[in-house]
């Protein structure tokens, strides 16, 4: 095995504690989930997980960071070569709405902003990741329906807003009660959302 | 002072347990909320709260059926009352979508959503409740929507889910950015859910 700089074990230290993260937070949620746990799962030492991310909420806070660039990185990709409505929609329907981990995932997320309402600082931070993220998603939208013509139902802002707390909602609903079916009331809404005509040229 | 009846008395425990649990939950939350403060609050026993209501969950499943019913009693009315699609929609945004109360309610709820991940009994009850409202009110639209003779953009029991869904999304939102403007977002969304055109008699 070749021998790895320095430089080279942090970023594969941070890149294990981070799908360690993951797995644990989606085992337990994030309230009962320990640095502990994590580290044992990475094998690393708990101080590994406080020099890395501070703790919980730091480790917690990489993950939605890296997990909501990844998610802008294959939007921005999908609708780039999206050439027609039924592209966009696709391109914005999650395809794992109805996934298990996914419901767990979300209720992971709920339990961290159901916290954060007592906790100012966290819950800017995490309002900061959210924003970047939404204004992203509205940008490459006004850019790829003016291409293509497309004429959304309400203000592009409103629209991934609408959308992002859609989607968390039907994924605690699905954590209880699994009879719903979401991806068929997320296709409906984003069918009502860019509805099938376009603008005159 | 009139003296009460012992049924009299144990409605009255009853209902000042209920709200007693509601400010509490409101102020902490539900995983951080005890039976200890909320028998203190209502001025009764620990031992109260087990009586009336078996525990904490017991007592948060009482609230959110008697909310669910008084939803459903005032949507009833409501829509009983409408006479237009713009009453209609009227009546199906909530007025408190972004009072701070609200959102630090569907805080709880959201943690309760969260923990009940890991607890299939408390989930089946949740969910019994909510079906059951859901279910209602999915009927109360038909009967309204044909009434009125509305055209809906999706199939009414699933824009109830999606109603439900939005509504705790944007209100963990609210939480943590409260930036968004859930009202404008409610109304948009109901307005492509109603298009404004009748079906030919």
């Amino acid at each position: 095995m070749t021998r790895l700089t320095r430089a080279e074990q942090q970023r594969r230290t941070h890149e294990h504690l981070l799908a360690a993260g993951r797995q644990v937070f989606l085992r337990r949620g994030f309230l009962a989930a320990t640095v502990e746990e994590i580290a044992a799962d990475a094998r690393y030492t708990r101080g590994a997980v406080y020099k890395h991310f501070g703790g919980k909420e730091g480790l917690w806070l990489a993950i939605i960071e890296a997990d909501a660039d990844g998610h802008l990185r294959g939007l921005r990709e999908a609708l780039a070569q999206a050439t027609s409505r039924d592209e966009v929609i696709a391109a914005l329907n999650p395809v794992d709405v109805a996934d298990k981990d996914a419901a767990k995932w979300s209720a992971a997320a709920a339990e961290v902003l159901a916290a954060t309402a007592q906790q100012p600082e966290t819950a800017a931070l995490i309002a900061a990741i959210q924003r970047r993220h939404d204004d992203e998603v509205a940008s490459l939208l006004a850019e790829h329906t003016r291409r293509l013509r497309l004429e959304p139902a309400m203000p592009l802002d409103q629209a991934v807003v609408m959308l992002g707390a859609l989607g968390i909602g039907l994924a605690l609903r699905q954590t209880v009660a699994p009879a719903a079916d979401p991806a068929a009331i997320l296709t409906h809404v984003l069918d009502t959302l860019f509805p099938p005509y376009t603008r005159e040229p």
